[in-house]
């Protein structure tokens, strides 16, 4: 699986994960160790800490096939900034209100940002 | 639990639940079945209908509380409510780009509603 999508996932889901699949996880990925690394850590075998590793990023992809918060996530960073650009266009305006309400579009839809 | 939450709830991480406890969940608060009559459809007793229940109530707070889908969608809708708002202060410019950017920004702000 791609590095950034599965962080994504992560981001989302981890808290749904036990901590010993966290723990492995963040070893593997955040830290970058190698599985025997992982597995003399934790005291389990190289092949224990491959199907932990494969069990989470399952679990993560199901999460994801069913409850879509990375799809919805990247929906919302596409329309958010379609508004932020249609909000530069109001900035040109003359009128002091349309300006105004370009910088209460804008507050906004930051909101959504976080 | 309150009815609309649960509803919520069920929403976004009902494709979470066994088949068993999503029949369940059905049976009970959308078709607003009796413990017994749910225990007698399904051939266990009342005691396992309410366990089943309380579990799955537990499994969808639990997911909210990791994962906050609920509490996100509650964010959206106040800033597209307050994005909305500042596109119809924008309706009545008289600048005709002013009026065709509200349309773009509304366009962009429904696509978060879905």
């Amino acid at each position: 699986m791609d590095a950034l999508e599965l962080a994504l996932l992560f981001d989302y889901y981890g808290g749904m994960l036990t901590d010993k699949q966290r723990d492995c996880f963040d070893m593997r990925y955040n830290q970058d160790l190698s599985l025997g690394e992982i597995g003399e850590i934790m005291g389990v075998s190289r092949q224990a800490v491959n199907d932990n590793l494969t069990r989470t990023e399952a679990l993560l992809r199901r999460m994801e096939e069913n409850i879509g918060c990375v799809k919805r996530d990247m929906l919302t960073r596409r329309a958010v900034q379609e508004i932020l650009d249609a909000a530069t266009v109001l900035d040109a305006s003359s009128d002091p209100a349309v300006f105004a309400t370009a910088q209460r579009i804008r507050a906004a839809a930051h909101l959504l940002e976080e």
